[in-house]
């Protein structure tokens, strides 16, 4: 890959500033989870500076060139790496920390966020990254389907359950899971309780994680007649579906935004409560954006959760599919 | 608690910068996982800032004044509530973007890293946080002694059982766990892989977070006679009591280190590959440092992980128990 960047001459990436593993920019550029390394990318190409312990998991892991040195040559090194122009830095996945001490290290007039570029460059997926969310979603919906909802069970019950089919497959949650009984399905947000399932709806939004991408799903369940339940949830699989037919013809996230918007004025809905939608990948709110004024393209190889949801005073539904966009149409995934 | 802080007028610390839940420091002043929250902490007492949204949630978790602000307002409420001298962050628990949104709105002069401070808060636990770390751990034991390992399993198949023992018992991983058979074992860190356990010696070092609060253990098991593993096994048990029992006359970090140091060196060990523990509670390595050369303080209410271990050419061993420093003596958790 060519270096794809406007205003830096370089950019410095480190695996271990997120917590539980690397973020989302490091794993799309180093192309896997190497701990204590950073990649220093610029226009000659990639190289992945790690201590000496980790070298030899770092030259399994990593495709290009790995160079190993001592911690306290680490600073030396990157000047040496990145020796003139801008350095971009990821700050939205990167500690204050190690911030200041680049900046102290390279000049803080050298150092420049990069982080909307990043982001943008994970906008389009390629074909074995769709394959791994795919993955994601299938295993989703298998343990969705394992789950047996009985009226006497609670929404912490359902957690624990979603945990145990999680951990039976080896894969961890991709977000807290929401599990949302009758009133409790009002709040788009709602946390899991110990308030048992009743009778009526039960709304679960889950996803699973698979090898770093993520899947994300809502489904609403009924344990008794839930008349007017069942008619919303109706109409928001036929939001939903509605949405999909008419993706050829969305070219921005806006576009879909305010195509979604006009459909819930259709049924009646007045404006939702959040998004339609987001993308999908190595982080659950992945690029491109929904919101009713992006300009975020939409194209092959978007990866989309779309969500319509209606909160009313005394329940609440939601349907939610992952859906990537092909050269003619979308395609549920 | 009166202000404690060096340096700062006032100390802000968020409960977003860090994924999968707030950083040690929120959790430790604000005393519970508060979505979206800022701490305001100044010389007249703790205010919570957050959206209108979470206000109700925050108010029925924080002892204290919350006040609920649009968003947009956030900036010159901040400004408003730390109106002069230093504005103390925790820098390692900070987004670096956000560093520099602070920067912009307090002036870069005004901020300060209060992160070494804060931490040192953390050194000595109240008695209920040790209640929390001691069922941390007596989960965690449990789950060890549920475990039945087989020569045929592999590392991995340990995992997932260590994780399905978790979810069934709505705990999550301190950690991800190690588990290292035969030659695995002489690597302090090693990822469990594909491999079979075989007949020799196999390591776990394991923990359980509960409420936020992490439990980190260490255990050999053997699957055959393996005489030499068993031996060098009871060598670290020799060492780890040692040190237990010495504890009441070791007054910092650094005497701990170097009275271990002696004892490992009495059993021909040479110097070992890590440190001999590390202080245990919101993070799996908390305050205080147990480096040789560590000045922190050892007192009443400290809590440490102690895992003496031995690395060799055809095996490792390793044990660790958690342990709390009381008025005479050390008490096992």
């Amino acid at each position: 890959m060519r270096f794809p960047f406007t205003g830096a001459s370089s950019v410095l990436l480190f695996s271990g500033d997120v917590p539980n593993g690397p973020g989302p920019n490091f794993l799309q550029h180093a192309g896997a989870d190497i701990d204590g390394a950073i990649l220093v990318w610029t226009r000659t190409g990639k190289t992945l500076v790690t201590s000496k312990m980790n070298a030899l998991k770092a030259e399994r892991l990593f495709g290009g060139r790995v160079l190993a040195v001592d911690w306290k040559d680490m600073g030396p090194t990157l000047k040496r790496l990145a020796p003139r122009g801008k350095v971009g830095l990821d700050l939205r996945h990167l500690r204050a920390e190690r911030y200041v001490r680049l900046c102290k290290l390279l000049g803080a007039g050298r150092v420049m966020d990069a982080g909307g570029q990043l982001d943008d460059l994970r906008r389009v997926k390629s074909a074995g990254q769709i394959g791994k969310i795919a993955k994601a979603v299938k295993i989703s919906k298998d343990i969705l389907d394992s789950i047996e909802l009985k009226p006497s069970m609670t929404e912490l019950d359902v957690v624990r359950q979603l945990a145990i089919e999680c951990a039976e497959r080896n894969v961890s949650f991709a977000f807290p899971p929401i599990v949302a009984a009758g009133e409790n399905a009002r709040e788009p947000h709602h946390e899991p309780a110990a308030k048992k399932l009743g009778y009526g709806i039960v709304l679960i939004d889950f996803g699973a994680q698979w090898q770093h991408f993520n899947a994300d799903l809502s489904r609403c369940y009924f344990l008794g007649p839930a008349k007017e339940e069942k008619k919303k949830y109706e109409e928001a699989k036929e939001i939903h579906d509605s949405i999909l037919d008419e993706m050829p013809s969305l070219h921005t996230g806006g576009e879909l935004a305010r195509f979604a918007d006009r459909q819930c004025k259709k049924k009646g809905w007045g404006r939702m409560l959040h998004a339609i939608g987001h993308g999908l990948g190595l982080e659950v709110h992945d690029p491109p954006h929904l919101g009713l004024q992006s300009k975020d393209k939409l194209q092959e190889g978007v990866v989309l959760a779309i969500e319509p949801g209606w909160y009313g005073k005394k329940f609440g539904v939601r349907y939610e599919n992952d859906v990537a966009w092909g050269k003619k149409k979308a395609r549920l995934l």
